[in-house]
């Protein structure tokens, strides 16, 4: 037996593998996570005892109905993420958008539990979803489309202008949103492939921006991920299943069809990673006002401490600049908390060697207009870190609530 | 103490962190494996005893220094790579070539230790390379910037037109490549992004391909990764550590320059997944000559066991089609030997949603005029994949073999 055939698990003659009989269990595991992996299980057309497998990390799932939408409050974010912003053909009307929700839906739910779309005969790239989330996005567009322009709240028709912003059409804006998520890049290519195979007869693609995280595993479990500047970028968010994350970020108070919703703010940031890399070490650290190494306070703590804006040092000076980024950027209210689940993208280098790379800033909050727009005011106002990045794609969603079984994403917007 | 201070090892004061120990564990893990983590030990100041921490598999590291130069026998082959094609800036010589190699030499084995380039200060997106590797090849435009013309081999200045080529000039050629692997897209990132930096007075970005595998864990240990058309890919390869791999990827007779090196062919295999998509399985499955599922050939068997084209089934038909892939890809001299170390890549979706993904196949052999040509040749004159497979993209390398200690890849071919 060769050293291959042992890692196959012993397996010498035909019927079914050491594969299926992993999956099933992987699907098992998943279930006990909260899961669905129904099509692994109905795979599972092996009698025989054999080696007992051990799951593999990819077959885990994440639940896609539910009062919320998933790949929001799915923490820690996936390693790998797509942003795909649609447009609507001209002309599509309630009944077209119903029909692309319902077919879309149908498709997250199957390929989150693992599973093909209808009618496709795909086992196995879809097999191993590595926690893969589809989450659906609706843009003004869409509102406009199905006759409900007057429910499209006003941050998200038109964010106000800031005056640090060097938007790019090509990265700004879109009808619908599909945000699609997975630890793992293969089933990740599949997903975005098929639904927008499902889509394209009543939408055209207007950006696709993908985005990473350090792989899963990297580091230990409940480390915050780096950005391409080095910093541990996420440390103030609300801690994953608290009381205060649900206050930020789902609708309570609003229309019933919003009820258990969100809104995505997705701004394209590109670092000029050329001049940051050329400012001393503690320059960075005091335009972020946090360690690079550790992301504790400059004036001392560990990462999950907050910076002072008070802190003196022992000549009486203050040790943080009031323009440092992560004072400006602190919520000064409840109203101004936000989930971010940033990525960071690279798309360079350019053929003349410079970086096209920088973050995919990504910002849930129940109402941009109370959090991200007086955030975003204040930090366009003043924040050292506008030295090394450039807001260059722009768009807003409104993310409707999650939806239960034999319903569609928006179902309650859009009626059946 | 919140959860997030517990997963961060329960410190709650000033002074080292969990974080600098379990880096130093993790350099003295990679350590073992056979890498160089200087930079992380040197960083320990904790003389502190405390919570043992479990090394992050991020620190894992590959060698740099050796005979051959890794990222070739590197396997599993990383879970992303970019290929960079560099051309030299007009003008250049072997002086500038020779200093530009001696730089990025030292770049790259420092970033694969974990630690930046030299005058860099960025200790953070170095510090978990996760099996990061640099791997460096010369085109033919090498060769003649520095007046050694005739030491390029012919089949690398010029690879035969085949019959099914669609070849892009964009996805073509290079006089450098830089081949980056890591199982972490983060410091896979920073090591391009600092490479090309250094490269970039003396060349120029002819193209970037970014390519990825199945996360690393996602499958249990020894699976073959599965491509874009789900097919298992690479079950032919000789085995890791094989003597068969040794004989088929390095050079042994040559000029002393290149005892030890090899040849890289990289392909770019634009795959038309809409057809694939509406083919059948059974066809699908007799057009590769393998099972989707467990890899197995369709005439029976498990992975590892080769398809017998002569097999016939109840009425004396023979099951697998002259013109199946496997059949006719397979060597049929040890000369036609080759390490596939391809990766899938996914660009799209294009504005009208349609796919812009397949493979960047990428083929190591000790002389590419008795391996990859000869198979391709077989290949584009008939196999039932080129229904759904275009080449858009072609380039040949010579990969000169490693160096030592104060040496620089190229040093035997360029002296000093």
């Amino acid at each position: 037996m060769t050293e291959r055939q042992r890692a196959n698990g012993g397996h010498s003659g035909p019927g079914p593998s050491f594969r299926r009989r992993a999956l099933l269990l992987g699907g098992a595991a998943a279930a006990v996570g909260g899961g669905t992996a129904a099509a692994l299980a109905a795979r599972h057309d092996d009698p025989e005892a054999g080696p007992v497998a051990v799951a593999p990390p990819g077959a885990e799932t994440v639940p896609f109905h539910g009062v919320h939408q998933p790949g929001i409050d799915t923490l820690p974010a996936q390693a790998h993420a797509v942003f795909l912003g649609l447009d609507l053909a001209a002309g599509s009307g309630p009944a077209e958008v119903r029909r692309l929700l319902r077919l879309l839906t149908d498709d997250a739910a199957r390929l989150m539990g693992g599973r093909a779309p209808l009618a496709a005969e795909d086992q196995e790239l879809p097999a191993l979803p590595s926690r893969l989330t589809v989450t659906f996005g609706f843009g003004p567009g869409l509102f406009d489309a199905v006759g409900r322009t007057e429910d499209c709240p006003a941050v998200v028709r038109q964010l106000p202008a800031f005056p640090t912003d060097r938007l790019d059409p090509r990265w700004s804006g879109g009808d619908l949103l599909l945000q699609v998520c997975s630890d793992d890049p293969v089933p990740l290519s599949y997903a975005v492939r098929r639904l927008v195979r499902d889509a394209r007869s009543i939408a055209t693609v207007r950006w696709t921006q993908r985005g990473f995280n350090p792989a899963r595993g990297s580091e230990p479990a409940g480390t915050t991920p780096r950005n391409l500047f080095g910093q541990r970028d996420g440390t103030a968010n609300p801690e994953p299943g608290s009381t205060e994350l649900a206050e930020a970020v789902w609708v309570r108070d609003g229309p019933s069809w919003f009820v258990g919703g969100t809104m995505l703010v997705l701004r394209r940031i590109r670092m000029d990673l050329d001049t940051w890399d050329d400012f001393g070490r503690d320059g960075k650290e005091m335009a972020f006002a946090r360690r690079l190494d550790t992301g504790a306070p400059v004036t001392g703590g560990t990462e999950f401490d907050e910076v002072d804006p008070r802190a003196v040092d022992e000549r009486g000076m203050p040790i943080v600049p009031a323009s440092a980024h992560v004072v400006r950027a602190k919520a000064r209210t409840p109203a101004e908390r936000m989930l971010r689940r940033g990525y960071s993208y690279d798309d360079g280098p350019t053929p003349d060697g410079a970086p096209d790379a920088g973050q995919l800033f990504a910002a849930y909050q129940a109402d941009a207009a109370t959090a991200f727009v007086p955030v975003q005011a204040r930090l366009a106002e003043s924040d050292v870190m506008n030295l090394w990045i450039n807001h260059v794609g722009s768009a807003a969603f409104v993310i409707p609530p999650g939806c239960a079984e034999g319903e569609f994403v928006g179902q309650g917007l859009l009626g059946t």
